[in-house]
């Protein structure tokens, strides 16, 4: 197989991979719930009553995981279908709250909170490859996962920068390193190469803003 | 993006869309039960003795759901890692179960049965590109469902062949066409050409038994 194949198979992989995670923990709590629910079943009748709220407790939290489930089950079928269009609209805000959907749990295996926003709440409108915005999505957040500690933050803002449709990297946190040694730590990162290459193939370019810890893919 | 990048991703793609159906179905059978149990938990104390094996009905469905998730997320998450090694030591009989396991559905719904088996129970190890062994597969089962009609059914069987290690794609079916049209049929189809291709890069041999519905992949 060619490098692009088993570079853009390794980042479907990683996705898919992860979301077969998010299932088992799913699945994983409804089973604790409903094993609850049948330990209380089958006390006497009257107990019943008496653990009614722990009842209806687990039921919630079943019933929470399975709406959580059957969202992430949606939002990766979309996923799934982007290499099946080379160019397409996006809302740029909304592709990028889809994307945390899929991808929050790698920043909570390191303890860092990820979030999408939209500048001034402005919706933004492009018409780009689906699959090849998601790469750089994926290896600009695994880039900064690389080099933030724990209880930090990371950002994708959609925003208008010098007139162009940007996503705006903006990391934060108490422990965060100097702007100096965040884009060291950056760009010795495997995930940077990887960027810089996929950000060239969508004709996008990669602007770092050195006296912060944030950066720009802009995207047109 | 070339053309083997695009091929191998609208496999990729096609396979996760398909687990996305899958866990959406597994998640909404577990929602009925659960729905039907908190109905009955909402009657008086007494009414949920009378309900008690339905209660106890839905329980053992929510658990049997639970179970097939969470298999279906760990062969998954087998099959998402395929793409990290270019050759890796398999049993093929085993490799079948599993591929059948993550594909079912292609066939469940055209109503065809699908099924893998060994051949006198043999266990055959090989060594081999995992994610082409699984392409070459999920090809042969593409074309064989394009030209079935519904009630047929298709079994993978690892056998020995001319002392070589083989896949056999046999089909059968009362209202299955005749050989004749079985492989014009194949041949027209737009998985065969992909099956070629794939079987190549591969090192393996593609033939038919224009006697029977049934062909080979010779793996070495």
């Amino acid at each position: 197989m060619n490098q692009e194949t088993e570079k853009t198979l390794a980042f479907f992989g990683r996705m898919t991979a992860n979301l077969t995670h998010e299932f088992k923990n799913i699945l994983a709590i409804i089973q604790e719930s409903a094993g609850l629910m049948e330990d209380i079943m089958a006390i006497s009748p009257l107990a019943k009553d008496k653990y009614q709220e722990r009842f209806n407790n687990s039921m919630n939290t079943i019933k929470n995981q399975l709406q959580r489930g059957m969202e992430m089950a949606s939002r990766f079928n979309r996923f799934a279908h982007a290499p099946d269009h080379n160019s397409a609209e996006l809302e740029l805000g909304e592709t990028m709250v889809h994307f945390c959907t899929l991808t929050e749990r790698f920043a909570r295996l390191k303890h860092i909170t990820l979030q999408a926003d939209r500048q001034n709440d402005q919706e933004i409108k492009i018409t780009t490859n689906p699959l090849l915005l998601y790469m750089v999505l994926f290896y600009s957040l695994d880039a900064c996962l690389s080099v933030l500690p724990a209880q930090c933050e990371i950002r994708l803002i959609s925003v208008k920068k010098d007139e162009k449709t940007a996503v705006e990297i903006a990391c934060a946190g108490k422990q965060a390193p100097s702007p100096e040694q965040f884009f060291t730590g950056l760009r010795q990162s495997n995930a940077w190469g990887d960027l810089e290459n996929t950000a060239e193939q969508l004709n996008a370019e990669l602007k770092c803003n050195t006296d912060d810890l944030c950066f720009y893919l802009i995207l047109k």
